[in-house]
């Protein structure tokens, strides 16, 4: 049956926004559009304006007939119950049966998991690990995600909330994390955010050292900016990348050392910057490995659109994955 | 036909002594024996040496037609290959093929893991985790083992190497580990080596203060000394508990962020201090979870006897294992 179906709907649910399309099944997005994640403060008002949307492209594309289900990424997604948990980002608190409300109110079959899942399971569909058994995609965009493949399958752990690697700790008692109140973890300082705030302690902590970085206001200090910084040789803005490469290194030699998988798949923003932050990550990584473990793991950016990854990931979900990557 | 076998054999290469036995399908050891590891410069004198001991006690359970095979666990024993690949502690370097050496001498099916991940598939067939597929049992001996299942099977990795715990970075820069040269791993804190230098070190940081722990000399000066003063009440003796249940506490929080389990079980030496060690590291590991895996997570001690542990767990790779845990 599902064999004929040529489209299924991928929704990306984001802390501001949600982004949804019809994917074909090599991946492309037919029709895309958006709504806001937040306007709404009950879940349903959310899921009428979605379909209010969302059906005119299933309509236009052939009807419901033509299209195998719904996947859905969100943050605090579980595959096993199809709701989302106690989401700290998004408006609608507590448990949320949402992959059964658009179930219902679209009439196809809907799968959930949590957005960075979605994103390992697009790579392995689309990406760069379509002959990768065992690998992890970290997500460095304004906090850190990760997904973990083993064996070919998502880990998803007894409960459906494993792979939350960038809370886990790196540097115990060390920078405070402003919305889960814990120290030192990956996400404080591997993020967008705390790229933005390793440069304001390196400024601030050397205010004799010159920098091109002290031109931008306190709101224009971003990644991005320490990034056109770096590349212009300004000191302090590669001492950003290296400590924010060291970290990620070092986090990624504790991750190696639990699933021992072929390939390490970095994803989002901080990836345009390239070699900057590869190569001090590189070198942190293998310098805390185990020998056995030394120069076996490939750490690749994704191949991915970063723009069109949420939506492919999620509509992923919906499709038999080959058989060797079995969800 | 492996279903009429009664028996399966088990083997723990250890680093100075390898024990080994015969052992019924109910986790039963019914004949048990011991030769040092480390004695032969070659691994054919070893598994001469072994044959002379094992062979006897395989004929007097009826022979080779009444043995289902031999499981084996080592140190950086690879289930996928069957060889032993440049372990520190034994003699031996390189990679050894032992599994096939061990086939051909005793003629019968050999079958090879990592002596954590043999004690693991012990604790899921005879011990605490018979109906939990998602766990991680965690060694604290001389050093810290692990064995990591997910969905009931263990976690090998792209190579057959996963699940080296013991070496995860909790204290970036922190204590040396003597054997890896590597800061602040696990290992360096959690294990009775681990235990004793803490014990110097607060000795030595802090010479003002009385301790029954002062009355050791430094060579009786062990985990064990350590748990008899803290029974007896001894202020630096629970510090050092308190700070070794900290720093295990921290990484089973990072662990459980991973693979997201069921159960933790601790395993070995160390877990003799019942609650002086269990208090703290249950403290130290909630603290550092996300709300979403708090008040979740089993903290277990071992069920199995750990004289016996390390020879059933490596015979039960031999038996099929139960539906729900295929390993």
């Amino acid at each position: 049956m599902e064999q004929q179906k040529q489209y299924a709907v991928g929704i990306d649910i984001g802390g501001t926004t949600t982004k949804f399309g019809i994917v074909d099944r090599e991946g492309n997005i037919i029709e895309q559009d958006r709504i806001p994640s937040n306007a709404h403060e009950v879940v349903e008002d959310f899921i009428d304006d979605l379909y209010a949307k969302l059906m005119p492209m299933i309509t236009k594309m052939g009807g419901v007939e033509q299209c195998a289900g719904i996947g859905m990424g969100a943050p605090n997604g579980n595959f096993y119950t199809g709701t989302i948990e106690y989401a700290p980002n998004l408006k609608w608190k507590g448990i949320i049966p949402i992959a059964d409300l658009i179930e219902k109110k679209f009439g196809l079959p809907t799968k959930l998991t949590n957005d960075a899942n979605a994103a390992a399971v697009g790579e392995m569909m689309y990406g760069c690990t379509k002959k990768i058994k065992h690998f992890i995609t970290i997500t460095l965009g304004t906090g850190v995600g990760s997904g973990i493949v083993i064996d070919g399958k998502i880990v998803l752990g007894h409960d459906g909330f494993a792979g939350e690697l960038g809370h886990t700790i790196i540097r115990p008692g060390g920078r405070m994390h402003k919305s889960t109140g814990m120290r030192g973890s990956l996400e404080a300082y591997a993020s967008a955010t705390g790229v933005r705030e390793t440069a304001i302690e390196m400024l601030t902590e050397h205010p004799e050292k010159e920098s091109l970085l002290r031109n931008y206001s306190l709101n224009e200090l971003t990644s991005h900016s320490v990034y056109e910084c770096a590349m212009q040789g300004d000191t302090i803005a590669n001492n950003i990348f290296e400590f924010t490469g060291q970290i990620l290194g070092e986090s990624l030699a504790n991750f190696i050392m639990f699933s021992s998988p072929e390939a390490i798949v970095l994803f989002g923003g901080l990836t345009k910057a390239g070699s900057l932050i590869l190569n001090p990550t590189r070198k942190h990584m293998e310098a805390n490995l185990l020998p056995i473990f030394q120069n076996k793991v490939k750490l690749l950016f994704s191949e991915l659109q970063e723009a069109d990854a949420a939506i492919v990931g999620a509509s992923a979900l919906i499709w038999d994955v080959p058989a060797e990557h079995q969800y």
